[in-house]
């Protein structure tokens, strides 16, 4: 089941960025698994990473290499998460970059490897390295879609966002592709995004622009609480629209790209949240009022992470009962609750510690029958905000995770 | 549904309590809801409360009354919480506490009120102030088993637990009462306790055992995560066992009288966890080899509450990646996951950073076919350890908490 209005859209190719996949039947037979991305030299490459300390083989050569030589290739694996398998998963996952390496003429250090699915079970290392020739030959710069297919594992639809702007007459593009449905929450769990622009960015601003697009986007989903062992978003930069190199957080040119960059994000962690396991709802958190970012997303995790709530969400049942709980016991010191208004859409539904005397359960329902809810939250204690997107907890949920070995 | 094996036992009176029944129909018409337990002259009453910042209205008229005089009337109903419901509430609350008073001829601050079940409604105060005087009536020191089953909401079976022990020729009692089965989580999470002995304890010393006990048991235990508006567990001493005070915490007779308080303690808390909404498994999580008590805590509930790894449970899968994942993400600074070492009841699953060489899935199988399983982490970094019980996450667990309003 999915949910929200999220069309795969066209994808304007990125100039210097080339996608190629290809079966190794690690997924069910005929399925694509194996995806490449090759990018031109001179681009740089960034990336935030799972913070498991169960963190799995791919992320650990990914972080080696990352930190030598320049990139060239980024092989990625679905089906298998090589995650957990020891000596001999490192081994794979450097055995894998090795092939590639020797196939394109580039050294190992310029491949970084990356797989999702299931954990605890080794790589199938014959039919991975004979289908990398494959997704080599394939390699195309209109490989977007195709890609967005081959990295799904739970996931009922490919993701992808693609935006444009012009800058003095140039056009820039920013396209990308994530993958991920349950086991989501903050710090890259079971999550794949790989976005690229064709603006030229210094090493330095592009990992400071990886980290806060990440924290704005897929640092701010959460389905099921859990983050995963493999996670992993890449940000590119080709420079290859030939604009002036970006060295710092400033400027127009900077600012478009900031702002493309955070919607291309913003689009693709939605993405997942609509396709969360079992999904049937949408739902945006706005806490506000709190007396800093920290205490925000404690309550808004809290109200996001709640069974009680998110069970309450499937029934399309205005439970207001069970989000106040909720607030009431995140970690916030000395929350007053006499002053803490919560909102259902535009319905006020709490205030003065209790039922607003306005509501209605009339109008709490037309609310909740709704397949996009926002829930607003003013802490009433100050200036901060945060904003977060989560999903209910249904039936299918369980149905899909007591089912599959993942 | 519900697990594991907590047949309703023979309950002990206590002298010095009594305790009687009656129905305002508040929960289904017929149903007991109004639970009323007298103590005698002279008992000490102590209490640990929720720490949820929207406590209920019950909560806070309890508190302002223990700090007053002594307690001689505990007033409970079930089936509507009293929570979130402003300045009338905690009126209602009060009037409730008048009534019975008047008719005891007691003061109102020497009479607790308790309330459980759906938050945001007012009390039927018609009906809950008319059913008082037989609740009164029917006060009797073998009153335990209808009030185990008058302070139940979802339950779906009455929880108690009683012990003896024998000190200078003198029989010694303690008896209690328990409900919850959703939202439990630590801090007295939608549950209340009463537990009771005829022991003679000082009050200083009552309100550490009281705390101590509630720390090993109600605050060891999860289903869901969730924290409520209204949980309460209680301590009394009557003092008419004949036995001399105990002030300090040593001495044969107090080591007897703790290590029977904590059993009734553990076998209350459990009792909740075995009739968890929708639980197929009574699950105990050992962590061991932490470097202090909180690290344990954390990993031990990181573990509990994933969704994944409850779903997995449910699922009979011994799906020990996903367990790994949970202990990789549970907040504790540097963990190798090298030394981390896991067991399914006496099935090693995990070492080395991987699957253990020795485990076989028939193994692990075997273990996950159990209704009761141990998970036993040993973190490989120190000497602390604790132990916490929860459940699986099922079908049922949905159904229930979507279609209840609670």
């Amino acid at each position: 089941m999915a949910v929200g209005d999220f069309p795969f859209p066209l994808m304007n190719p990125v100039a210097g960025v080339r996608l190629g996949t290809a079966s190794a039947a690690i997924k069910a037979a005929g399925r694509q698994d194996v995806v490449l991305l090759e990018v031109a030299l001179g681009s740089q490459v960034s990336g935030v990473f799972t913070q498991n300390a169960f963190c799995a083989a791919p992320v650990n050569v990914c972080k080696a290499h990352m930190s030598s030589v320049d990139t060239r290739y980024l092989l990625i694996n679905s089906g298998n998460a090589n995650a957990c398998t020891g000596e001999e998963g490192l081994a794979d996952a450097y055995a894998s970059c090795a092939e590639l390496a020797r196939l394109t003429g580039v050294s190992t250090e310029q491949v970084l490897p990356y797989s999702t699915g299931v954990i605890g079970v080794r790589l199938p290392m014959v039919r991975l390295l004979s289908a990398l020739p494959n997704a080599v030959e394939n390699l195309a710069e209109d490989g977007w879609a195709a890609a967005a297919q081959g990295i799904m594992t739970t996931d009922t639809r490919p993701k992808g966002a693609s935006e444009q702007f012009v800058h003095d007459g140039v056009t820039v593009t920013v396209t990308g592709i994530s993958k991920g449905s349950g086991m989501i929450c903050p710090n890259m769990a079971t999550m794949l995004g790989y976005i690229a622009t064709d603006a030229k960015v210094s090493k330095g601003l592009l990992d400071q622009l990886s980290k806060q697009a990440a924290n704005r986007s897929f640092n701010r989903i959460t389905v099921d609480g859990d983050t995963s062992t493999n996670d992993s978003c890449m940000l590119i930069a080709t420079g290859q629209a030939g604009l002036p190199e970006i060295c710092a957080a400033e400027g127009a040119l900077y600012e478009k790209l900031f702002d493309a960059l955070i919607r291309v994000h913003t689009l693709l962690a939605q993405s997942i949240v609509g396709d969360g396991e079992g999904a049937t709802k949408f739902v945006t958190v706005n806490v506000e009022g709190g007396q800093n970012e920290g205490e925000c997303l404690e309550v808004a995790y809290s109200v996001a992470q709640s069974p009680l709530v998110k069970t309450a969400l499937f029934a399309s049942d205005p439970n207001w009962g069970r989000i106040v709980a909720a607030i009431g016991y995140a970690k916030v010191d000395s929350l007053d609750a006499e002053r803490v208004k919560v909102w259902l859409d535009d319905i006020l539904i709490v205030e003065n510690g209790g039922c607003a005397a306005s509501y209605t359960e009339a109008a709490g329902q037309a609310v909740m029958d709704r397949e996009s809810i926002t829930i607003r939250i003013d802490l009433g204690r100050g200036d901060s905000r945060e904003c977060i997107w989560t999903t209910d907890l249904s039936h299918d949920y369980i149905k899909i995770n007591a089912e599959y070995r993942s």
